[in-house]
Formats: C-alpha cells, sequence, structure tokens
C-alpha cells in the first residue's frame, strides 16, 4: 500500500453519489430496496459470478454493461431471483425500468442486483411499487445503502478511501455463499475519479483477482456474485499507476472485512503463501489451507493441531510441493520446518491461535509466486444458521 | 450387483486370514495396535494417499508393495507417524520387523499402517514392547482388528461377501478427513481368492474409484490413506468378472458406512448424477454437490433450500452445464425441472430430508457420464469434535 492510500475513519461517498434504502415488503421490516446514484452517467465496468446458473440480474446486467455507462444500481435483499427462467429475466428488466423511471434515465443505465434465497419467485409488484419516490430520499451516507443489501451480514459494510483528489468508496455485502473464483456477492466501488470503461474493466479486474477472488467464507459459489465499480469523472484525472494501488488496496481490505463477518465466524483467517512454483500454485494453495474445513476448525478451537496445515497443502495434487523445504508459521510463530512438525510449547501456539486474526504462513520454498487468502474459521453457529436459511 | 453377491449378515474372514488387536499404551486403554495375518503368502496390490505430505508408513508402504506378496498387516491408530522425518520412516520399519519377527516372516512382506495425529512422534518403544506374544491371540473375528483400528469412528466397520466358492472381507476405518482422490483411510481387502498381484492391482483401481474416490466426509484429504487387498488363493480360482463386480459391491457398500459414520454425521448422502458429458464430469459434479458445506447443512436442516443444489452444480466451471436442461429430484422427488425450482410443497421436501438416507439425484442433460458419490451431512458435532481433536 502506497503512503498516500490513506482510509478514512467513517466512509463517505465520492462527488456526485448518493444512495437511499426503503422497506417494501419483502422483508417484515428491515430495508430490503436499495438505489444507487450518481448525478451524472459514469463509466463503468463489472465482474459477475462464473456459477453455471447466473441469477436473472446477472443475465440482465452482461447485457446492460456492455454499454460501458451506468447512472444507478437498484439492489433487493431477500429474494436473489435465480432460478426463476425467463420470467425472471422479464421481472429483473421491469425492475430496472421502474428504477429508470424514477431517475428520468435510460433502462440500460441501471444496473440489477438481487440477493436472498434462491428459486423463489421475485416479487416484482411490490418493488415496482415501492421505488416510486425513493429518489427524493437519496443521501450522501453510503451506510444507508449498505444496509439494504443485507442479508445475513452482521453490519453494514462501506468503506473509502481517498486517492489524490479522488475518492473510492466500496459498499457490498456478503456472509455465506463465498467462493474463490468469484467476485463476493455483491460489492459496488464508487469513484470520482475520471477513467474510461475499458481501463476501469482492466484496473477492477487486477483489484479483485488479488481481493475477493481469494476470499472465501465456505467454498460456495454464489449464483448472484457482482462486483461493479462506478466513475463519474467528477474529481477529474486522477494517475492510473496510484487509482489502481489504492482500489486493489480498498477491495483487499473490503475482502477481509467479509470474511471476518463470515457466517458464523469468530476469527478473521489470512493465509499468506510465499515460495511457490509461481502465482497461480500460490493461490491454489492459499484457497487450499482457508478452505480445509479441518483447519478452520482447529483455528475455531484454538487446537495446535499444525499436521493439518500440511494436509491442506499437500492435497494440492497438481501444484509443486516439497516436504523438505516446506515451513510453516501461526501469527509468525514458527511450527513446521522442512515438512516437519517443531517441537514447539503448544500452550505458545493455542495462545497464537486465539487472536482475532489469525495469520497462517507458508512457505513451499520452491519458486518467487505468492498469494494471501482470506476466510474465517468454522463455527457451529455456521452450522445452525444454515441448517435453517430457506425456513427462517 | 449381480444376483451372485449376497452380503454375510455377521462378516467372517475367508480361508487363511487371522486377525489380532492389544492395547500396547498409545490410547488409556482402548485396543491400538492390530495384526492382520494370512497363514501363507498372499499375491497383494495396494494404492495410497495422494497428499504431498505422505506419513512414513505410506513411504515405507511403497516400497513394501514393489514385492506385490503380503503375509501380513501391522496398524497402530492414535498417532499416525506423518510429518516425523526419516526418523518416523525409520519407526515404520522397525514396526515391520517387529512383526515380520513376531511371524517368523520377512519385514517386506508386512505393510504397515498408523493412523491417528499428525506430526507427533511415533513411540516406536512401547509398540515393539507390545508386539511379542500377539501372534498367539489370533481369531477368526473380522471385528477383533476392526476394532484396534479405529480413531473417531463410532463403530468397528468389517463386512463380507461370497463370490463363487470364495469370500470378501472388508475391514476398514474412517470418518474425518476423507476426500475425493483417496482412497478411504484404512480399508483393508481379505479374500481366499486367487489371483496374481497385477490383476488384483488392476481390479483393486477399478472398485476403489467408484466407492472409496467417491467418499467424502469433509474435503479434506488424508496423509494416510490406504486401501490394500490381499489374496492367498486358499479357494481357487474364482470367475475374473464376478470377483470384480463383488469387490466393487463390497468397496461401495463400505465407502456407504464409512459415509454414514463420517464425524457428527446424522444422514447418509448419496448423489447420483447422470446425463453428464462423461464420466470425469460426472464424477465432478457429484463431488462438488457432495462436498457443498451449504448442500450439507441444508440436508443436516432437512431444509428444502434446493437452488443450493443448482448452486453446486454451477460452481463445476469446467463442466458442461446446461441449465434449461438440468433436473433434479430428493428421495424421488421432483424439485427443479429445466433449471428451474418447481412449486413444490415445503412440506413434502422437508420430509423427504429427513429420512436416514437422502439420495440427491441430478440428471445434467447433456450425454451419458453417470457417477454417485458418497458424504454426510454437515453438524454442529462435527465442530465440536474438529475444534479439539488434538487436545482431547
Amino acid at each position: 500500500m502506497p503512503h498516500t492510500t490513506v482510509f478514512h475513519e467513517s466512509p463517505v461517498f465520492p462527488r456526485g453519489f448518493r444512495c437511499a434504502s426503503r422497506n417494501v415488503g419483502l422483508k417484515p421490516s428491515a430495508k430490503d430496496v436499495t438505489l444507487f446514484v450518481s448525478d451524472v452517467d459514469a463509466a463503468a465496468a463489472a465482474v459477475f459470478t462464473r456459477n453455471h446458473f447466473p441469477g436473472a440480474p446477472i443475465i440482465l446486467g452482461r447485457e446492460t454493461m456492455r454499454g460501458g455507462v451506468l447512472r444507478a444500481i437498484i439492489a433487493n435483499s431477500k429474494v436473489s431471483n435465480v432460478a426463476t427462467g425467463s420470467i425472471g429475466v422479464e421481472h429483473a428488466r421491469r425492475m430496472a425500468n421502474a428504477a429508470a423511471a424514477e431517475l428520468g434515465t435510460e433502462s440500460d443505465r441501471v444496473l440489477v442486483s438481487s440477493t436472498g434465497v434462491i428459486g423463489v419467485p421475485l416479487p416484482i409488484k411490490m418493488i415496482e411499487a415501492g421505488i416510486p419516490g425513493i429518489a427524493a430520499e437519496l443521501q450522501h451516507d453510503p451506510i444507508v445503502g449498505a444496509e439494504g443489501i443485507m442479508t445475513t451480514d452482521s453490519h453494514p459494510k462501506a468503506i473509502s478511501l481517498s486517492v489524490e483528489n479522488a475518492t473510492i468508496t466500496v459498499v457490498a455485502k456478503g456472509s455465506g455463499m463465498i467462493e474463490p473464483n468469484m467476485a463476493t456477492m455483491l460489492a459496488y466501488i464508487f469513484t470520482d475519479a475520471a477513467f474510461d470503461a475499458a481501463t476501469l474493466d482492466a484496473m477492477l479486474r487486477d483489484a479483485v483477482a488479488d481481493s475477493f477472488n481469494m476470499l472465501s467464507v465456505d467454498s460456495d459459489t454464489s449464483t448472484s456474485d457482482t462486483c461493479v465499480i462506478m466513475a463519474n469523472g467528477r474529481a477529474g484525472a486522477v494517475t492510473q499507476s496510484a487509482f489502481r494501488e489504492a482500489l486493489r488496496a480498498a477491495c483487499v481490505r473490503m475482502a477481509k472485512i467479509l470474511a471476518r463477518d463470515g457466517e458464523g465466524a469468530q476469527h478473521l483467517l489470512c493465509v499468506q503463501v510465499r515460495g511457490a512454483l509461481n502465482t497461480a500454485e500460490a493461490r491454489v494453495v492459499a484457497k487450499s489451507i482457508v478452505n480445509s474445513p479441518l483447519v478452520k476448525t482447529m483455528v475455531h478451537g484454538a487446537d495446535p493441531n499444525v499436521g493439518r496445515l500440511l494436509m491442506a497443502v499437500g492435497k494440492c495434487f497438481d501444484c509443486t510441493v516439497r516436504p523438505e523445504s516446506t515451513d510453516a508459521w501461526i501469527n509468525g510463530f514458527p511450527v513446521v520446518r522442512s515438512g516437519q512438525r517443531l517441537p514447539f510449547d503448544d500452550g505458545t501456539v493455542r495462545e497464537a491461535l486465539s487472536h482475532d486474526l489469525v495469520e497462517l504462513e507458508v512457505d513451499l520454498g520452491v519458486g518467487d509466486g505468492e498469494a494471501t487468502a482470506y476466510g474465517c474459521d468454522l463455527t457451529r453457529e455456521y452450522i445452525d444458521e444454515n441448517a435453517a436459511y430457506y425456513s427462517s
């Protein structure tokens, strides 16, 4: 992170961005529809889920993003509009139309997002009835928008930072069904810096590769994952290298926030792999460790069963792994050298594992590849929450 | 399963096989050392873990199996002798030597297995002191041997069946750290049929591909997985096709027994995928479903959140999946047609999900590939057991 990157104490929007959230009846009383708006058209880029069963908003969103221009994002929580067939896509279009009409813009400048239960018809009439008048409620506080997109999140998630004269703001949600090879469920990035859509797209993909794509709460890949950036240019030009670095830092920070709030999570787990044959293999190994149920339960129980670290490295069958050159640390404390468990004091490792942040480092000693993955421990609360998600 | 395959009510050994189990002090009082013996040299074949950090017994075992002949298997539970360096391999050799001396055979005819905690030195002196005299205790009941290799298993696991004039007996253990691409932790197969080592090897690999390699309790791959077959020929020749089918049926049945006894499991989960592009893709999709924490918790909670099934199919990025041709059933009840959730009655699906055996069927509708995977639900008990495995 360069010295110029400083996160704000409280998140703010870049110039010309506002949001509003309402309850339209999808949830009993919590906010369930959210609108993010730029005062002027913004250059935009997005990455979506790679799941073979993309939600209707993703199918429509891929079409919408072809223009590279957005004025607004309209999102609902509670129902994801996934596995709903052609009627689902029609519902997503009607949602874009309703927001466009409210703002006096075109439907193809409104990105639609839905998050929640899969396979349930979207209550589109409720949403259409709830949108008129929402533009009058637009506010400058990104937390308002973050609140409206929450599902199992325990708190609203928004951060911002300055880069030269511009601001970058990330508003996101997600705590389960979050997996490698994906953006997180929903991450909206707003900036007043001026960049064209193609440049934004390249910078977004780079940032996502090191952040949301290295995030895994439970190895399950949502059908709704969306990460979008809107740049309205109100702050003028920003040095591209500085912006790229700030965007990456913002995405990494948000990935950590999402991991720490993973369903049932009690620990943030950061897995740093170095000395891999290359970056791709470093990513595979880091994700294998961060996804291992036995590593996650080891962290949860602060149980110094460090052999599980080696197990998780060793099951990356297609990566170059040499036991004799493999070292590992837990929160800086050496636990494995040359593929062998060190005769450490159990109490010391138990203490290291009991911190809120648990950093696992592995040096494979076979090359220069590095990667960091973000996750959390596996707890009874994850089970309880997911054994009755649909029913609750 | 052909009509000639009939499992015995209670497991018995084939002619010429016996076993004994003892407590030698690794555990407080339970049996921790087990010996399986054939009266005469047996042709043998084995498959071992693909984990990059194989335990010392695996390193030695690969050497031992080169001869294709075994008289005995000596196994200990509690300590797995993994990540223990060259001294670990020396300890495994000493264990083979001790058993060979007790039986009056050569060390290279004794396969060594260890299962338990990773990274702890094997208490080899205790084992060496405990082996002399064990041959006098050899019995004809395979359950005795199954008891001696248990770790977190809730019951000893042994089955047998007849094929023509011969018997096949499978003794196994394993309930956690069990994953695709592996044999189960320890599975010992004994038969009095006459086959050479090369034929056994080919038949074993076929059987394992459809059984233990389709078994996943928690997606974690043990460093100790071993599946070995010994054929002492005492029953003479058996039709190869009949034997191959009986061996496969025995391995599938044992895989189900292991899955049903997965750590914390309350349901056996069988995932049948058909209509895949080919067998390889059918296996990938079946394993993706059986490993999905959100599918496993759905089954655990009998929560009819069937969209998760599509999610788990859809995250197989490299497989051919067409939403419009995808159908799914839960215990025979249709829940998804053409990629869309059917408007089923929640209560009916909840009831289907509450059975001890939950069968999930998916027809991808793109080819002729078929595969079945075996697993279990994910419960609080899995968390509790694994958050303090080392410490307990």
